[in-house]
């Protein structure tokens, strides 16, 4: 017997976007980072903090977090998971509700770690291609009946949504099948949010991020939005203590600040609509995004020579090797000086 | 079918000790924290830490953390993994590793966590007892022929050891069986550690954590030793960014200051010697432990009245249910001035 499962050697680690040396100066417009920094908030409660605090263990339901997005959100405490980044959470609901006999399905191309999850898992895969523009594919969806659904929303790498009526009907589709799992992290950059629909569906998990929208990437932390018995199961899978007591002092901090985030958010979306008209009229396609990147196609097609060049530079964009997004960029929207010198670059 | 697996459905959630609301006063001597506040280092570069750099996103290897180790401990980098708690690394070992058809066998009575995540996967579960005294039953673990078997060592409840000798021979008839886990959670109060096996054995995979010597439960950092294959596996179960950019930083802190590690372990040691011969004096019975605590029997065996009664009293100590502990505690060794109290109150 090899010392790991079959399914786990076979399988290829995810590999995450390049993060360079700190030491290096470049324009790093490739993990959907927030250009600018997080609440003055956060910095208040990081000075703030009794270092002597981390000598206990932290509260195992990060209470003082959830209490933040409770109130910021309307959502009973009991309604509401914190998790060590929402690929924790991720993790949480591949262990409860997928494995050998237990599909998961998801559109495609999207965010690659829902596979990596199902990999490990042993899990049956069904990747469904989104239709023409990457118009979401709710029936083939449907026909999948999968124990879990991710949809990402708005979609990485294309920045595209599905709308709440095409959410909804899945969800509906969904009961008594399996998981709809919409992951929000890109929420904060878009028109519509399915928060609500966990209370009316007890299929429906939304998962947010504090990675985005709070420009906290570095500091993990995210939360599921699903009904108490949901909750009370994927609970069973999570490590004891998933969030440091100091993390969650931040998160709180930062959560109670909206205004912040939201004057970001809006800077960001005011930027990408002159970073998508500007590439346009250099004859490159963009996709409309709803999200903090934009996807694009140089005028030749040439992605790779493109992200080679810019990378050469100075200026790191991602590019997939994905068949249906190899003649494409995936463009994170930095402030309006990175995104003028990501223009003079191509 | 249900939304979840059926063995997640039919599984209790792991159930942690008590936390008592910060604003009580209370001595908690049952959960094994450390009385001594954490490195000053940590404090120090808690206030440098520029909190702009949260807006990215961390080291997905925690490459500063796993350099502090490597050159504290001697051990190449490629031979450590970070985790967000050795808890997060045990999780990752039961994805890897475990499984139906892949049975996971410890000691018992242990760290109740190690069952937790074999049902969690489905496992086949062989709890091996340890033999009188809470001697270290090597025959009847290297019988069960496991695909994991998880070693506490010092062990928790009971603060007993399995000798160097022994772990060697149990990792050399496990070869080409099955991983065997040592979790060193409490090495700093012990005598002998088997860091070194993982450079002999490739099936040997030592876990260590800052939440005990290092006096940082709080902060959620723990690292795993064995070989680079093994770790490659292991690698792929893990979240992206599992352990803050914040968390990185503070545990290099803590981990180069070695000297206020091993000053507050000594005190610790000290204060244990001293907390089990006044038991012994009033009548308790006392196992000889190599951890910060201690599992202690009171005369008339009514585990649970001392229990409760210290806990009208405000102080918490460790009670559990199963049979073979139902007539001990086991209390962490807390100052003098705590345990004393303590005494007062027995």
């Amino acid at each position: 017997m090899s010392y790991f499962r079959d399914n786990i050697e076979a399988m290829a680690a995810y590999v995450p976007g390049e993060q360079p040396a700190s030491r290096e100066r470049v324009i790093k417009l490739n993990t959907n980072e927030n250009p600018y920094p997080p609440s003055p908030a956060v910095a208040r409660r990081l000075r703030e903090f009794s270092f002597d605090a981390l000598r206990v263990y932290p509260d195992p339901r990060a209470g003082v977090f959830v209490q933040a997005v409770s109130e910021v959100l309307g959502i009973p405490r009991d309604r509401i998971q914190a998790g060590n980044g929402s690929d924790n959470l991720l993790v949480m609901i591949a262990r409860a509700a997928a494995g050998p006999g237990r599909r998961v399905a998801y559109p495609g191309p999207t965010f690659p770690f829902y596979e990596t999850q199902a990999l490990v898992e042993a899990a049956e895969i069904v990747e469904v291609p989104f239709e023409a523009d990457y118009a979401f594919p709710l029936q083939d969806l449907l026909a999948a009946r999968a124990a879990v659904t991710f949809v990402a929303n708005p979609n990485s790498p294309t920045g595209t949504t599905a709308s709440l009526e095409q959410l909804e009907t899945l969800a509906r589709g969904l009961q008594g099948v399996g998981l709809l799992v919409i992951d929000e992290a890109y929420v904060d950059f878009a028109e519509a949010t399915a928060i609500e629909l966990p209370a009316r569906y007890e299929n429906v998990v939304v998962l947010r991020t504090l990675s985005k929208g709070y420009s906290l990437a570095g500091l993990r932390l995210g939360f599921a939005v699903a009904q108490p018995g949901v909750l009370r199961e994927l609970w069973k899978t999570k490590e004891i203590y998933n969030v440091s007591s100091l993390t969650e002092q931040l998160g709180a901090a930062a959560v109670r600040d909206q205004d912040s985030m939201r004057a970001n958010a809006a800077k960001i979306r005011q930027s990408r609509a002159k970073l998508a008209a500007d590439l346009q009229a250099l004859g490159w396609s963009v996709w409309p995004s709803q999200a903090n990147f934009i996807l694009a196609r140089p005028p030749r097609g040439n992605a790779r020579e493109v992200y080679e060049a810019l990378k050469a530079g100075g200026i790191l964009v991602r590019y997939f090797q994905h068949t249906d997004l190899a003649d494409k960029l995936r463009i994170t929207i930095g402030t309006d000086e990175q995104n003028a010198e990501l223009l003079k670059r191509i």
